[in-house]
């Protein structure tokens, strides 16, 4: 992995992808999302996979400009704002490091011991990762996280304020979690504005490609391809990217370490990003997901691409050749 | 770390190490471990560090002569050693690759649905992978075992039979398991004897330095660098790595990935081994250990040098200077 | 304690609760609640028993009327209400009526494949159980549970607005819960008022004189014994004091049922009531709490008074002399 | 209940009974209990029902003379023998008196923090309280459980060695669960003969009739009704019924307490008994289980009965007329 030859990966790789997409396609399996309403409304067909090179291009297959709401994939980033805007002695007075073994929208996801949340990206660690985000006001504090996730894909990103307002009207269960961190003081009131902002970021919208720059950006040591401008300090990397590995696919962690091998985060709107630390960012759409909550095509695409390039950090210069 | 200039390496870490064991030495933390009376038996003071790189040159500090007990340090190898003899297939169907969230010795161990253990390295798992080596009779099996454990470590090792006898003898935890094991169907009849090949696994003996050389093997892609011996065929490594990262070290696993980031395993001999793929093996043995059954020095041991050395594989080239 | 003479225990009780209630008051052992903070505004030091028999007579010792809210005491009486407004069949369609092992505020007090509370008697099943008061207004179905539990205590109870407001302030574990609920569709919108009417009940203000005769009403197969009025179907008591025998005393009911053995409820106001079915209606009062949320005085008379007068259902006629 | 006219029962039983077992007959509900070979073999549609009174008479209705092995019925008997032999103090120093709310051969039935098992009725319990039974050799500890047990019974029962040859093979979970008591030092070596005491008892055979005499002569106070010998001393009942109330059903019990109410005891051969103090022990045969291990016709003969007889211990003389 550590020789992956980026001149040869964009000759390769167009055909190669066309290739996966083409036979991945064929998978009908899962259920788009329901809990709210407004994710219910994608087609299901929709199917895109990007990669984003560290020489800043970019080789798309499927619809990679059909645009859907971020979802749990902002969290890790959102983390990575917080600890830019905090340092990490701050932020993990509130969440901890430790993957839970439950699932993402569990309740029983506070820590026994010190009630805190496992780790910044459940569902109750990135609401508490939320309400750190320092700024003046709400809509400051929203522009902030909107402005750094906009830098980390390399464009200006907008809210889609249906899908927000559709968050907020269900969201029981993240009120339930946002109400017991507030019992155990992990929270501090207004905790409704801790959600608003919670629900505002899961409700930026953007397309596959946008992902990939985004995941881009974290494998090229937090500097964008795209826009060379760096986003994230190199020392935040480490952090963020040991997060993803041990916490970002929820339950299916061991799995995916398994066979997959490397950083990931998976999302209820149907996408997955990968990063392939100084190699490439990964990002697939495809909205019917498996009972775990991850895109049924999406995990099946970095299988294939996992084995097929040997990505895995613990692949040792397997499987390198296309 | 992928630059990691092995020369550069033996010129500079015997005075690293030796600093290190020089601080690190008056951490009188944790407690021997003495749930077999033969463990306690050990000198709570001793300490050794050993690297073993890639170019079979090693480093130790301390007492690296001093020969202890394998206990669960053998469990990565004898799952690779069941990986070349039956296949990941044949293999996987007794055991997952989930981490667990509980503790090395939970009963708890089982999967809700599956019955299979969760993971090779917790001790259901472990046994239900001893009962698995092949062989015409108990001692052919235990010797398949004793040789492919001597290969990696690059010398002949035996088996401390009084710490055997002591094992038997006060197993009933793993008594326990391994009838709830049989009672699933995970495990077949005679448990006594699947049992006894698992304590012989844990009561081999060795020093500091033989477990450097057994996780350079594994860092060296399955090639042992001393004896230049193939032992592992490269395809399996991604496994055998993988899992140690996510499962090598129970429920420390998020905070370990966080801080350290290596494939890793620990035993309560206390001893810790860490794997850098491509650089080299570590070992640490200094038997105090934390509630959680880790060698008190040997966490800070890896802290430290992951942290110095920019090992962790999400480092991406932080810290690698001495 | 089938024969248990009421002229008889008119003539010995008064002596036989002095002398109880001199020794027990030197227990100073338990705490005062303080999870809202009027609650902590009482004096730790008021102790009263009160015993009322089914010819209405009552004998009381202490500060038997010392005012305070009656918290959980309410849900087995706002269960009755909900029983005789609603019959079983639908009461039962929204919560269980098994016990849950878990203590009283637990969050994860949901069955698991329901997800409906696991019985009335904890807060998810007694806020579901307020949910389903009926009525044209919330206040008309605050006044008729007001009405209803003044009626079992034979005279009119009034909410404490000062105990209501704090309640509701602090309420983010229920509140919790509540969402919980919401999202399992175990309870319907708005889940605020629920939440309010659950406070309400909570809040009512009433002397252990009070409670006794409430008690002394489920005693008497469901007629008020001070104003002869029936106030509850006789066909439900089966069910009210079942559930008060399995659940009543949260995660404590087997050591209950085992040295005290009555229907019984606790709650964190510091009070205790006992139902003897046909002998007598028992309250005690002390506020200071043991780590379980019972008071620590009320534990110790309950424990007394079941082996002096054999009360325990089970006790077949052992100890009925004082 | 407490007015049940003994002379009314013996006139109108037979053919309540008779009615009853007519309507249950038709119920092919559940499977025979097939984890034992030896269990499996019994014909699923033996059905009996025994009704023994305060004055020794039996009513019986169907196969009332089909033989069976006791199994976990000998448990609440067993304890009583504890009890009188060591007295309350010692027994409950080994194990405790609290429900599980799990089922009743789970693997976590150990308390958390002492790690005894949480009461006499669940397996762990059993097995520690048949360890506890004094005698110079097994023989004779055995002797002593089969001669109690008769005495209860009024007639001489004996053990059926094929149903404890077979208990003993195929024990794995049973085994699991001594050797984790035995690492908790809650049980002492050697453990395979405190099994095998157990096994022992689970294999005694009897018929339904003799079930309805031990019944009774717990209902009876610890008087055998047929022999008038007294089998237990008094003070032992209410331990012994009500750890039946709250732990003779398992995970039932909230569900029994609420429909039932009686002091009862279910054992995979398909018995269930049934106390009802001062009036009567009921005993059911019918082997096939539902998937908590209850009789199917059985659990429905208890919920009719209580209801058509007013049994419940808090039905307070509702529906006492057949």
């Amino acid at each position: 992995m550590k020789h992956h030859n980026q001149a040869l990966l964009v000759e390769k790789l167009p055909a190669y992808l066309a290739h996966l997409h083409a036979e991945i396609k064929n998978d009908k399996g899962g259920e788009v999302a329901s809990y709210i309403p407004e994710l219910a409304k994608v087609d299901p067909e929709t199917f895109a996979i990007s990669v984003r090179l560290m020489n800043g291009s970019v080789v798309s297959v499927g619809n990679s400009a059909a645009e859907f709401s971020l979802q749990s994939i902002s969290k890790p980033f959102v983390y990575s704002l917080a600890l830019a805007e905090l340092g990490p002695e701050r932020v993990h007075q509130s969440v901890g490091v430790e993957p839970t073994g439950n699932s993402f929208n569990s309740i029983v996801e506070l820590e026994e011991k010190s009630h805190l949340p496992y780790n910044p990206l459940i569902n109750s660690g990135a609401i508490a990762i939320s309400s750190l985000i320092p700024g003046q006001s709400f809509e400051e504090r929203v522009e902030k996280i909107r402005s750094f996730l906009s830098n980390c894909a390399g464009r200006s990103l907008s809210i889609n304020e249906t899908i927000f307002a559709s968050e907020k009207l269900t969201a029981h269960r993240n009120r339930a979690i946002a109400n017991l961190m507030r019992y155990f003081n992990v929270l501090a009131d207004p905790i409704e504005e801790s959600l608003d902002i919670y629900f505002k970021q899961c409700s930026l919208q953007l397309n596959c490609e946008d992902l990939a720059t985004m995941a881009a950006t974290l494998a090229n040591n937090g500097v964008n391809p795209l826009s060379h401008a760096r986003i994230l300090p190199s020392s935040h990397l480490q952090s963020v990217l040991s997060l993803m590995f041990t916490c970002g696919m929820y339950d299916s962690a061991g799995e995916w370490a398994f066979n997959v091998g490397i950083p990931a985060k998976s999302g209820v709107c149907g996408g997955i990003i990968g990063v392939v630390p100084g190699i490439m960012g990964i990002s697939v759409y495809s909205p019917r997901l498996d009972s775990k909550g991850h895109s049924v095509r999406g995990l099946e695409v970095f299988k294939r691409m996992s084995k097929d390039l040997g990505l895995s950090l613990f692949a040792m210069g397997n499987g390198e050749n296309l």
